[in-house]
């Protein structure tokens, strides 16, 4: 059975996903780069990293994928969409490894990058777009990779079986924030917290059983 | 030294430390006793209860406290102003056991109960209030004791020298948020979590030294 799963999503105290605004140059707004550094700190980024309990989640992220959806907002800066000859934040060779499904109201061709990673442009609902994630993964799980507002989305459709949520022991104020409109959302959901010596809390969320 | 605490202030995973609307009948709003039966289970609030992590952190709220400080919606439902004979939620032995200053737009005349709770009524701001307190514990600490809206006045006024807070696996998704306006305070505090086998997780934070 092909699950959807999130990983390693990042927010702080008060429920910021990213800080704002969003550019070029700062891709999290004023957030920088404080959601992550409990994961660059882990041997999941870095080959001399943490192995404790950052590590063991962080590297999940990529177990089992076959297929990741991500939204318009982690694929480029503000204006992508305006240049032709924009591939994305990560280079000749992206850290996905998969086909990885862009959602965007203007799509384009797809690009075939080095790794493994194809990126598909969509212009779909959530349920459409993760029929056709699915399809390209052969079996395997999808992972929706962000940001906040496709999350939620996602969420409030039903969509997603699995969640790991990081949060971080800021107060960022001003952002994107992943809970809004997702009242009772434990309902479905069994959740564990576990906290972390790096001080961060590790939140899971598992599609309660009917 | 006396200082100010905050202790047991209970919060949904999206900073809502109350529902709506609150009323006499439902003094947390729609949030029912969601966040707090985390409390109701422990020893500090029931003699059979549990002697874990939760008690550990819940009991610390009467320790060394001298004078209480709270929000008029605290202290009655709304229009509470309007009854001249309302005298709080809590009978005639109210669990202070010290003086109590209610901030409220219209002060009445103090009111002493049984068990050494006296209500005193101040139209006044966090530090003018922080003040008459002090004076009143004689020496011993003085204890914000909320709700969400006088907690964050009196951070943000930077009056708070220790706050725990208790984040229930709840998205409530209304009521009255605890983080607004209080972007980067984690830079004035030594910030710690740790989770609890009941499933919630207790923030500590401890006025960082000069």
């Amino acid at each position: 059975m092909s699950l959807t799963r999130v990983h390693n999503l990042s927010i702080s105290l008060d429920g910021f996903a990213t800080g704002e605004p969003q550019s070029a140059e700062a891709p999290f707004g004023h957030a920088g780069q404080r959601l992550h550094e409990w994961m660059f700190r882990t041997r999941f980024w870095d080959q001399g990293g943490t192995t404790g309990v950052d590590d063991a989640f962080a590297e999940r992220h990529s177990v089992g994928i076959g297929a990741e959806i991500m939204g318009a907002n982690k694929f480029g800066p503000p204006g992508w969409q305006d240049d032709p000859d924009w591939k994305g934040w990560w280079g000749t060779e992206p850290p996905f490894h998969t086909p990885t499904f862009v959602l965007t109201h203007r799509p384009r061709p797809s690009i075939d990058l080095e790794g493994g990673t194809t990126f598909h442009f969509l212009d779909a609902s959530p349920a459409d777009a993760l029929e056709a994630a699915r399809e390209a993964a052969s079996g395997q799980d999808v992972r929706i990779g962000g940001g906040a507002t496709v999350v939620r989305d996602f969420l409030a459709a039903g969509l997603v079986d699995q969640m790991h949520v990081v949060q971080v022991p800021l107060v960022l104020g001003r952002g994107v924030r992943l809970w809004d409109g997702l009242e009772g959302l434990e309902d479905s959901y069994d959740v564990e917290a576990v906290s972390s010596p790096s001080g961060v809390v590790h939140l899971t969320f598992r599609r309660a059983l009917a």
